[in-house]
């Protein structure tokens, strides 16, 4: 089956779904759906198959309780929203799908381990896998995807990859020994460091990187530091701006730190492992107000490492001591892809590139 | 540098420590090393490098105390193993560095920690990377190293990617949605799902994909769905057989549960996730009595994991009640790379080959 008739067939799939609720009212009945009972209980061994699959058990849900009702709303907004990310052949992440829902109003998801049992119960619904619908989960490992020609002396050889021709979606990744690297050539005009895996998804599926020339790094949480050695290194030897886009909380500023200035644990190779120029470009406090992003209120925790902040000579700068006070009044944090409460492109059409001018990068 | 250079420039800086200590005798000193104080009081910013660095204050380690003395004694040994360790053109992982030291005596080390940090002092007085000794971390992101020949089709296009001639050495990263991998071609007779990173990259440096026809596929603990679904294609479609290398311990049993029967969590995808064939290879319980494998008591923890075992329908086979009672009774657990501690070349010379024979896969 090619990918065309894939999506085709996930979409008619799910809006089966639908099309069986217009039938149930045309009938004159409450609408409803039926699920498998999903516990242990309900768990039968398949000879045939060999595999364990739920049983017989099922479970009704009908709009006759606000609570099923509601629970049947957010299941039509999550399968029109599906619909319309197949037609456009998007893709997107779990995390993304539960930010998106926060335009749906009362179909808006409580927290995100609800987004994802309702895509289970569309995967059993529909017979179908998530990825069908195009939706993926964070990614792990750190990667990069763009622009560069790297050539990587292997113990079976030279391997020369192009980190955009020669490699699958996930990128080229980053190996243990980055010693072992060399890079050939770019066409690249600065170097983006991304916190979350399904932000580097994002700027790859939206082709933030042809557009605006730009190396995406996906750091995968706290970089490692091979990770950290390749941006210095792009820094330095390739003479490439570096940016840091991470989320907007204390612990995601100490990524930037990291980045930028080097960690105590490893202060001896701070000379090799940190790029000094490396610039912090979001989440910013004061995006969340500018661009009332969806928040969550800070911890005790989270004000504490702040404070901590405050008098770290790492952020002591004009610039941080703001931003730090600001997040200490509005009590508040957002993660990098709370900007698809805003839609997908927003990132990547509005956001970024603001910041990058703002910045004087492009 | 080449390469040859680079390891001829660190066994020179390693031999140099002990020299000093040569030198001390001579000279009627008790040895001793000198090393930066590694506190935050002694952290300073370098205006010129724009980085945190230490600062003047320094700590002497002399062997006129028990203690002193054996930590020199420790650092010999590491020496000694790292300078044999370069001149072979070998690595090693931070993990199987701790565990080697089972066979130094008085320099055994009492935990991970203790070589980790270690190894950070000898980047100190070297003043090079751990790399350049070879070392390296444990990897993350599930991977595949071996001679098949895969097409995925990306957003950018078709790639067509040979896991062992077109990769680097961190492998091919299995990407989110593994419907658009193809797999074109191979020339394997089995596939291993390997649980840590470490083993993988051992695997991978002693040839083990070349020698036996082995497709290498680094887990990465508990396996993603895309790694299972990976699995379960390679031993449908392909006709290979799978094993599971885990560690010895009622967790990593999990693992290999996962991969061969699937999870109640995601039950409704067994069929398509689940490779029933897929066989355990070990760490097996008898494993570590008949190896006699460096090992740590089980916890309160693992006891009634593994007792919980005993009633899970997938463990209801004479092999598994024999080896979880035969763990009960020993109250020891090993991880894979514990098998280090018999030569880095033991588990791919001895343990694996004899295993796969037994199993009549090769």
């Amino acid at each position: 089956m090619s990918r065309k008739e894939m999506d085709a067939r996930a979409r008619e799939q799910l809006v089966h779904i639908a099309h069986g609720w217009y039938d149930q009212m045309r009938d004159g009945l409450v609408p409803f759906i039926r699920l498998p009972t999903r516990t242990k209980q309900n768990i039968e061994y398949n000879d045939e198959s060999e595999v364990w699959t739920y049983g017989e058990k099922e479970s009704m849900r009908s709009a006759n309780s606000e609570k099923s009702a509601i629970h049947l709303l957010k299941m039509a907004y999550v399968i029109g929203f599906l619909k319309q990310q197949l037609a456009e052949g998007r893709s997107s992440t779990l995390r993304e799908l539960y930010y998106i829902s926060e335009g749906w109003k009362r179909a808006k998801f409580g927290a995100q381990d609800e987004s994802n049992r309702l895509i289970e119960d569309l995967e059993i619904l529909t017979d179908l896998q998530r990825e069908a619908f195009h939706l993926r989960p964070e990614e792990d490992g750190a990667a990069i995807f763009g622009p560069l020609q790297i050539r990587e002396s292997t113990q079976r050889g030279v391997r020369e990859i192009h980190c955009q021709e020669n490699v699958g979606e996930a990128g080229y990744p980053i190996p243990n020994n980055v010693d072992t690297l060399d890079f050939i050539d770019h066409d690249a005009k600065f170097v983006i460091a991304i916190e979350t895996g399904g932000m580097y998804a994002r700027l790859m599926e939206n082709g933030f990187d042809e557009e605006y020339g730009a190396i995406l790094v996906n750091l995968k949480g706290q970089p490692a530091r091979s990770t950290r050695r390749v941006l210095r290194r792009l820094n330095e030897a390739m003479d490439l701006p570096v940016v840091v886009f991470t989320d907007g909380d204390p612990w995601s500023y100490r990524i930037y730190a990291s980045v930028a200035y080097g960690s105590i644990k490893s202060a001896h190779m701070s000379e090799r492992l940190a790029t000094p120029q490396a610039q912090f470009i979001g989440v910013q406090p004061s995006d969340i107000s500018d661009y009332n992003l969806p928040s969550d209120k800070l911890t005790e925790q989270d004000v504490a490492a702040l404070k901590s902040e405050l008098t770290d000579p790492r952020f002591a700068t004009d610039y941080w001591r703001e931003q730090i006070n600001l997040q200490l009044e509005m009590k508040l944090k957002s993660e990098q892809q709370a900007f698809a409460s805003r839609g997908l492109d927003f990132v990547t059409k509005e956001y970024l590139p603001n910041r990058l001018s703002e910045m004087g990068i492009i």
